[in-house]
């Protein structure tokens, strides 16, 4: 809601023109999240394992580690006060790494679907775990995909901040999103859907569970949102068959576009509700005016001066002309 | 107000740990912002000029010229539209280069006091020329320096685009600054300046017009914000001798940030007041409650999945400490 993007035409790029992005070897013997390797890690907090594999060694799918250079530290309490005008708190959380295979060189979109739905399983699993822990008002979890979207290691993972405050971008949106269903009286989610649905021009692809199409308002080209057909607001509370849906729109999606922009780096990010939450007055409605969905954004652009700014971004691919490019082409 | 910043001192990092970045070399006969190749530009709306020396010719001190890829399009309406649930509307704004000195290899900190004061003077002029069309709710003035700080070209120079909306980021500083005023009859950036002055730590300079302070919630390591003594929400009623000032005061943060982090690369941004307000109701105490202010943004870190989907960032290095290290810095 509110956001604004310029879609600038005259700076139109065929995806071709994006440059391609070199493939980072891997040093086996030194890559932490390499089977083998478990040593090399914090103990596991979670894990999909093989019959008669032993926690931390080898024989693992998927597995969950704290962060070995957390941004937040799980011990201890917030003791949030005032300093002057400022408010401070210590940095207390969870920082955890979703490591998606044992394979260093395996792609979350080349893994099977069911693959795929064991990774999304585990982002479930952790954070209907942490949503259990009082201190913590808000899970984020995102997938930093290549160095310039901020991996630091080029092994298929992804991420997991636990947060004492609930972010501002996300009061944003359930705040836009509250309005919307106040004076309407219908969630903007549905809503948008059933534009999108409609209107066909920037769907990518759907299934009976989720639609993904490049957002009216995208921020950055070839931009693609995974929503639900089902109102939810915490992904949490996605069932085992919607998973496997999501598993498949996701394959789609991250298949599409990487055949398209030749493997682009990327970030995604799951959208979804605050761990806690009054039910009475502020956010009373959110079971019915928010929905929780997933944000792909291929980083083919820079984020400049411009962007960082105004919150405003300069798109130079349209919507529609991303969704048509990646409906066209085959996976 | 409302920003939350994860200050992650286990990830802590020296000055000299933030890689150093290369120079790129300029082939002046290419570079369309070098004195002689002004028949490369579109052109020059503004200019600062040698006696006797032709508009679009060499002589030149400060030029600025319309983008030769403009993001947004100076002719036509504005023609606002409902699609479905979207807003639509054609991209008017103005999209200007300015060209800050006709030397390619000459960065905006190495100027004199007196030719950075030209650059901050052509901002102004620019702005207050651009106020008069109704069109326009905002301008926005902002430098990329770097490649990665999102500057196309080395030749140094910044950038102007007038919207023809207010951008969402600028509504909610305006909203937190309205807020504070509402609740306390005091403007926060006044309340902020105090404590900044008074602590001390997060200084780093400070002179007649103007303090320069690491801003206690920095999204960055090094972030460094310029903030006028005098209240005055718009950047273009900036008196002549405050330009002066500014110009010391953003010569020496830059060339401290220049030296302590071995020439980074950086954007900064000038957050002023929309240029069209109602004077009544909503923002009718922004005169007093708004100050306009620079933040200085050394691009040390990638802007990650984390950051784009919260709105939160980690920032590896405490103001305090960074302010320290820059205060230490002799220029």
């Amino acid at each position: 809601m509110g956001r604004w993007v310029i879609v600038a035409t005259e700076r139109g790029k065929r995806p071709s023109e994006y440059a391609p992005q070199p493939e980072e070897p891997i040093d086996v013997a030194k890559d932490p999240f390499a089977e083998g390797n478990e040593h090399m890690t914090p103990p596991e907090v979670y894990a999909v394992r093989k019959p008669g594999s032993k926690p931390n060694g080898p024989g693992w799918l998927v597995r969950v580690v704290p962060n070995r250079f957390p941004a937040l530290r799980i011990e201890g309490d917030l003791d949030k006060e005032a300093w002057g005008i400022y408010d401070r708190m210590n940095g207390i959380g969870a920082h955890e790494v979703i490591i998606e295979t044992p394979d260093p060189y395996l792609p979350l979109e080349q893994q099977s679907v069911e693959g795929i739905a064991r990774v999304f399983e585990a982002y479930r699993a952790r954070m209907a775990d942490l949503f259990r822990d009082s201190r913590f008002r808000y899970i984020l979890i995102f997938k930093n995909h290549g160095r310039l979207a901020g991996a630091s290691l080029p092994h298929p993972h992804s991420q997991l901040i636990a947060t004492p405050v609930t972010p501002n971008h996300v009061k944003s949106k359930l705040e836009g999103s509250m309005a919307y269903f106040a004076a309407k009286d219908r969630c903007i989610y549905e809503d948008l859907l059933r534009q999108e649905l409609r209107e066909g021009q920037r769907l990518v692809y759907e299934n009976e569970g989720f639609v993904a199409f490049c957002p009216f308002a995208s921020r950055f080209p070839f931009e693609v949102t995974v929503m639900p057909r089902r109102q939810s607001p915490d992904y949490y509370a996605i069932r085992p068959d919607e998973i496997l849906h999501l598993a498949d729109a996701m394959k789609v999606s991250l298949m599409k576009l990487s055949k398209a922009l030749n493997q682009p780096q990327y970030n995604f990010i799951i959208h979804t509700a605050p761990a806690r939450r009054p039910r009475a007055g502020y956010w009373a409605t959110i079971d019915s005016d928010f929905r929780w969905h997933i944000e792909i954004l291929p980083r083919l652009t820079l984020i400049a001066g411009f962007e960082v700014g105004s919150g405003f971004y300069i798109n130079p691919t349209p919507p529609e002309e991303a969704a048509k490019y990646l409906r066209e082409t085959t996976v």
